[in-house]
């Protein structure tokens, strides 16, 4: 009993530590830290502050290690630990990192899986996970214009790649390289560039390029309004409905105070008969 | 009479066959296969590869064909099937890609034809067609405002093409040319070239650009805000109206109940008179 | 009197044949026909079409001096014809196309003055009218925004210049041409060539670009969405003014007569005491 | 007290002065003047003009002086002078165009400092101040979104220097550079050069310019979307709550008035028992 008492309290404990302000300023700051050490070593630095960067990113691999296994102590339940898509992903950024790796190559491979543990700071700081999570329900909304979009750049992409794939192998010599040309027309970047060359050999294919970036404008401006009005709409109900809510009720027990009042009205009255 | 029956239980067979789930993934899991058999032949491919994948277009071909003629068979106003503009644009594609094309050219004709087949996606998969129609809806009401704007390009054209022709023919040389040349300037792609070029003749011709680049973005602009405004002007009208009825509808309910009880007390008093 | 009544019998005339589909399809067609004939001058033509385009634009310069008469004429009150916005508009075109104009650079500025002669087309098109009215409009509204950017533009520029006129003269020469390299920038045209040369000699511009790109920006992005919300809310304002004064209305008027039936039977109650 | 009151009639005439529009008017158009010489001395000029320009300068320095020293004696609270922003504003600019400065190079940031003057007509016209006041409202709203901005600016800036180095050292050198290069992608400036220079030697990078502007454009759109939404509900709320609240008083007293007559009628048929 004290022993089970003890391990309760040690629990309890650790998630008030977990929970605390300075736990999490603590590690908000070494995030941070290990940003700047990922920053620091694109530049070239002499080899003594070289070493001491890949000190200090050791020991925030090591550090980082202690505060996942902290908070898998601190989870109630065990199991349920990974389930959480927050907690998975700083398991798999924390131990990615682990991996020792010692050829030139890998090398490559490790620190760019330590460039992913600043995006621990989107999962630490509550704010950005709620940002994250209001982003991440906008992208269903947008399913069903995204495929319309991409049936729109494929046929043009096939078309330019059937046309246009001897005036240029570069820009339209398959159907993938065709839409990587097609985005870049899409962004307006250098298109007249794309178009005069194919026009010396199809005069009319300006056709082409404008009815894209008519159709591609027209449909994303659509989808831009539709997703404000969605969002909008959903925002606007429950607010009015609550609003309305309110409203009704006053003036219903007010009604409800008449009615009342005349049975009260009508039970002497039909008392005196 | 059993003759007509079974025409009629025939009749009700292939439209249960049509409209199941089973029937509409296979069509969209064909049209999927032909959109990438379309792709890969843009690649450079060995000639079984080629050989394989004519034959594979072949049958997709006849695919539809069954597929069209069977969609008529289940349509049950023979009549209508080509009013509906879905059937018309899915008879037209199929119809299309039938025509046996040899010489070169024409292989490039067909091919193109082949390629609107990756549309019958649209056509097929209900949320897709929806989206379409109400693109189709947001057309009409941009209608004078893309008058005004081809009145604006125009005039600027005709303009430009009176100026500056002589300085570039390539940009400058006729009206089409020069609205062209003003419609890269509105997407503001390499416009700065443009107009350092003639203002080394027309010192003054910045004023121009910008008034060109003021006019469209302005009238853009104001047709963006205006088709938000008319479309969330539509959507809530019919939401608040709905919602109001609603409300009064509760309390005018109260209301004639309070009306009721007043004239049964009414009632009571003149018949005690 | 018989002249006077014959008189005014004509002037009603005059303004039927005016206010005629006929007359304003007519009117419309001769301005697009114009349209077309200043598009085709920029053409390289045979003499002989050169000519007859020449014949043509004459008559229809003739048929706009007889119109705009014939519309001065079905006017009821002379004095208050040229205070109509449109109608000076239209006189001025009509006007300024019938100065002879012989040398070189003379019939380049008649050419000009014909091109706005297409312009007529949105003074006659009811619609394109109303649409323009409504542009005007929104150009108050943004007044102060656009001084603000012009304050912006202004500092930056003499700034540009001040620092940057001795990298390159051509883009940072003085205020009005930085103004115009500014410009620029904020369209993202080729700015980052603009940047690199003057990082060169200051390594720290690219603060002054990103710090200009972001302040106009963002004063930008406001001021879209302060022009979405100010006409939004004047539409729903007046809308919901409306639907909200039905409402009570139907309520009030319930409320009425049940104060109505109460006082009646107050009334009865008090006689029979 | 005379003394005392002639000081409180010297003080009310102060402020009457300075808050007369004939004063404001004066110092409108002393900035202007202002600008309007900064930007003259951008310009090649004859010696004469050149020291007019500087006499005229002093001249606007001493001026601005004495106005600021007007501002702060007409203001009661002698103390809380500095504390309005726009007054520290006014009082740094004016005292740092102040400092004699005499070699080559103080010179360009005593014209720097000049530079600013033509920032006090914003503090000067109440318009431009409401303006950037709400413009600075705005900031906070945004704060996360930038945060999380930077955050995916960070990483594929880091991804970016570690791949690219070798391949273009002035675009991709270090964090702070490959930051610049992303934000150049971000304006879709050119950036299909910088695309296909990567894709030499890593054929696969597409993809990290794809996600990236796909992400930066996802985030920046529903953080404009978000922005428009949160001022929309402001002032939706704040004019639907004041419009229901009318509705419901009015309702609410016939109401009253209902059950005062029901109160009134209880009371006489109690009173006849």
């Amino acid at each position: 009993m004290p022993s089970e008492l003890s391990t309760v309290t040690g629990f309890n404990t650790l998630r008030q530590i977990e929970a605390s302000k300075i736990f999490q300023g603590a590690v908000i700051a070494i995030i941070i830290l290990s940003a700047l050490t990922i920053g620091a070593k694109t530049y070239d630095l002499p080899p003594l502050v070289e070493q001491s960067l890949t000190v200090m990113d050791n020991a925030i691999t090591v550090f980082f290690l202690v505060e996942i296994l902290f908070r898998f102590a601190a989870c109630p339940v065990k199991r349920r630990f990974l389930l959480d898509g927050w907690n998975l992903f700083d398991t798999i950024v924390v131990i990615g990192s682990l991996i020792p790796l010692d050829n030139s190559e890998a090398v490559l491979l490790g620190r760019l899986l330590r460039v992913f543990r600043v995006l621990r700071l989107v999962s630490v700081v509550p704010e950005l996970r709620f940002l994250i999570n209001s982003l991440l329900k906008a992208i269903p909304r947008m399913g069903y214009i995204a495929l319309l979009m991409f049936i729109i750049f494929y046929i043009y992409a096939a078309m330019g790649a059937l046309f246009f794939a001897e005036v240029d192998k570069e820009l339209w010599g398959d159907v993938a390289i065709a839409m990587l040309t097609l985005f870049r027309v899409a962004t307006f970047e250098d298109w007249t560039d794309v178009m005069y060359a194919t026009m010396e050999q199809y005069p009319l294919s300006w056709l082409y390029y404008l009815t894209f970036i008519f159709l591609t404008a027209f449909v994303f401006l659509n989808m831009m309004i539709g997703a404000i009005l969605e969002v909008m709409g959903e925002e606007q109900n429950a607010k009015q409905a609550q609003k309305a809510h309110d409203e009704r009720d006053e003036i219903a027990r007010q009604l409800q105070s008449v009615q009342t009042q005349l049975q009260e009205l009508t039970r002497q009255i039909s008392e005196r008969r």
